[in-house]
């Protein structure tokens, strides 16, 4: 049917989106959107990377935790110390909740609290390098959805503007969105660790505390926060959890044209099934007719061919 | 000498500015800096646009006061209520001081606080189109400095990414970036109220709180923002007062090539003359031979010409 998107198989979901880009840059039609106002924003973790069997960053987290306890004997036989030890993430998995998992935000703060901002991006830039999914056993950052960075690239080529807005951390996500996703660190919004700018004995840097800003970046953070980095509403939004339900309602929110896709993992075969923090914006999701994305039925492929195949 | 930056004098200063734009953008030279690095960011109050007799972004909240004061006879006998049904600018100018500010900005906050965003919007933006300068009779966004102008214009000619980083108002500003420095509203750093993602009867909306959002976009709050918006450090900057010392700083702090250029308010025939909130960075940008602009003698025109001609 369509040169765009190779990646997608041609199904109504792949319809809805070429003519909704077709409509809102076709400058004699009634939908037409200029390019400053041509906002697409999307969340990260489930959206356009897999985030099973758990977030990258919260990995990334464990790895900083085993190094404390090997520092620390009496961290040893204490979890999540233990498990992160042993790297268990399966029982990660299976500990964090609503309840579990301002606690252990807490932890993960405090262990790269102190560090300049400079420390930092290079040991997370080094990890991103150096470790490997447990169950695909490539790097994080090759596991995105190939259907997904077509999608960026091909709202690129009709003058979108991209924004990534994740609930994880903007200083982890910025470390390898213009390598993986071609958006530029500015264009990435997240959650922030509180920075002071202090005198070190080199001169004045920036230094991570152990605090969060305000808002956290997830549910009603993110249309807050969207306004902070963008200061308009997006057009087009990508999510796949109750977390993006606010973002999407901001697009929705003044009437004009504008697309919301929710990705629903549930393909097993070749990634994960799961409706787990995404049964309500599913039914939402349904009840407004917003475009959800079906993984098995969508995407032709998910990650590039060498991971697809197994 | 050069048909580039044609409001500029050929001085010293122009002479720097155009060699370190041409060592950044040179790939064969020793100081080249890649594309994505090259993030210029300014001050807006005094460094690109006039701030006297008072920030614009003061003047309207002054005429916001003087609006409620009217609503409320009980205002009327006091400060600055009293002053701001008069106008008188001249007291205000004399009256704000570093003690007397936080209680001002708390009552601004208050002005406009219980808005939804896009109120705030319409009003402001009514309000810039439809309000003169006290002295130079035009509506504030003309009294854009034309050769910062040109100084934009030229580094987006070279692929610099422009910032504003500006202590007033974020959304006030994005208001008429786009508009007067062609730099558009995400590029746009400042100060702001802390917002809210509320249900109205119309919808959810974005509404304004009467507190500020943490850092306050000055002094050391400049490189934290600038962190936060940008995710590097600027390899160009412009600034005029003390405010504006962490964010050159910033610039400096990695050894790594850096242009930083302090306004100095010289100029009573075209502008005003002032170092009021200056006298610390000016001896510091002496000291560390930072490229300091005088209006007097680098500018060869300050505004547009019917403007100049008075």
């Amino acid at each position: 049917m369509t040169t765009h998107l190779p990646s997608w198989n041609d199904t109504p979901t792949k319809a809805n989106i070429l003519a909704f880009v077709r409509d809102v840059t076709d400058p004699n039609g009634s939908r037409f959107v200029p390019v400053a106002e041509r906002i697409a924003v999307f969340d990260n973790d489930g959206t356009l990377w897999c985030e099973r069997p758990i977030y990258a960053q919260f990995a990334f987290a464990f790895d900083l935790l085993a190094e404390k306890a090997r520092q620390d004997p009496d961290l040893q036989h204490q979890q999540p110390y233990r498990a992160a030890l042993a790297g268990d993430m399966e029982w990660l998995h299976g500990y964090l909740s609503n309840s579990t998992l301002p606690a252990f935000i807490d932890m993960v703060l405090k262990a790269t609290a102190g560090a300049t901002q400079s420390e930092y991006e290079l040991r997370a830039t080094a990890w991103l390098k150096e470790t490997s999914h447990p169950h695909f056993g490539v790097p994080y950052t090759r596991l995105v959805y190939r259907p997904m960075v077509e999608l960026l690239a091909y709202l690129q080529q009709h003058a979108f503007q991209l924004f990534i807005c994740s609930g994880g951390g903007m200083d982890f996500v910025r470390l390898f969105s213009e390598e993986i996703y071609n958006i530029p660190r500015q264009n990435v919004i997240g959650s922030n660790m509180v920075l002071t700018w202090e005198e070190r004995e080199t001169g004045p840097q920036l230094v991570r505390q152990p605090g969060l800003v305000e808002p956290f970046n997830d549910g009603p953070g993110k249309p807050v926060n969207i306004q902070l980095h963008v200061g308009r509403p997006p057009i087009l939004t990508g999510g796949n959890s109750n977390g993006d339900l606010q973002m999407m309602e901001f697009a929705a929110a003044n009437g004009a044209p504008h697309l919301n896709l929710l990705l629903r993992h549930d393909d097993a075969d070749r990634e994960y099934t799961y409706d787990r923090s995404a049964e309500r914006i599913q039914q939402i999701a349904a009840a407004r007719q917003w475009t959800q994305i079906s993984m098995k039925r969508d995407f032709k492929r998910v990650f590039a061919d060498d991971i697809d195949r197994g």
